[in-house]
């Protein structure tokens, strides 16, 4: 299966991509076929005053990265939690379905517009805890990664 | 009151001290008096073959940095996970307390020691997902941060 990172908009933080950079590097290992993609946004949509058009604009954009056999995880704050171990399962119930491919999708600072959660097949949290949507980037690069070790019981997890 | 913030060991990844730095930073604005600081356990405690004898070292030489008046909030898997808002809302609690000091406290990887435990006056985890204990470091920054923002109704935190 190829496994598609999707992030809104551009890494800020040159920090954050080093270690992005780090574990993707090593996921490849596990998963040669994952791929880490930032979608520009027209940056007209940053003029908007409504914030549920700019939403519904960022929307409009994303979903045309999104294919209709993909399956989609979005990373949400009001998604399922889960111990590293339980995403890990997660990841392997996933891969073992007849899906082309599965996308997880990163949202921007405003979250995500209604369409986004309709087309969704699953939404999960890393944390409970709100951290910056640049630096959620890294965190589920790390979580993705860890899932890998977890799963070929490596001695990364402890 | 001062905040200490304990790591066990040096921060290995570079990547990691820029963006603590820049939380550190930024966090200073708002507790000029807090610190940032990496413990140095001996090298020999980690010939030790048993785990739980690493442990008991490193928490021998961890507990000769903490004063018996100090407030003791510990990083650990166990612990409870909060929202960022209900996290800000614990610190406001502790802050207007009559503690001198408060020191957050970052393991090793293997966990602490019992000693600690029992010594520990709260214990909190950042996610329910396992992070590297160099990663915590950073994410404890950026929350701590994040919460001072809360508690001032800025608009870092949406």
């Amino acid at each position: 299966m190829r496994i598609l990172i999707l992030a809104t908009g551009p890494t800020q933080e040159k920090y954050l991509q080093t270690g992005m950079d780090h574990y993707l590097k090593r996921l490849k290992n596990y998963q040669p076929k994952v791929e880490y993609k930032e979608i520009k946004i027209p940056s007209k949509v940053y003029s908007y005053k409504d914030i549920n058009e700019i939403k519904k604009a960022e929307a409009d954009t994303l979903l045309t990265h999104i294919d209709d056999a993909d399956y989609l995880t979005i990373l949400d704050e009001r998604g399922k939690t889960y111990t590293s171990t339980a995403f890990a399962n997660y990841i392997s119930s996933i891969l073992i379905r007849g899906y082309k491919r599965w996308v997880f999708l990163i949202g921007g600072p405003f979250g995500f517009d209604e369409a986004i959660y309709l087309r969704a097949n699953h939404q999960i949290a890393l944390s409970k805890m709100t951290f910056t949507h640049q630096m959620i980037r890294l965190l589920l690069l790390e979580q993705i990664y860890r899932a890998q070790t977890i799963l070929q019981n490596q001695s990364y997890h402890h």
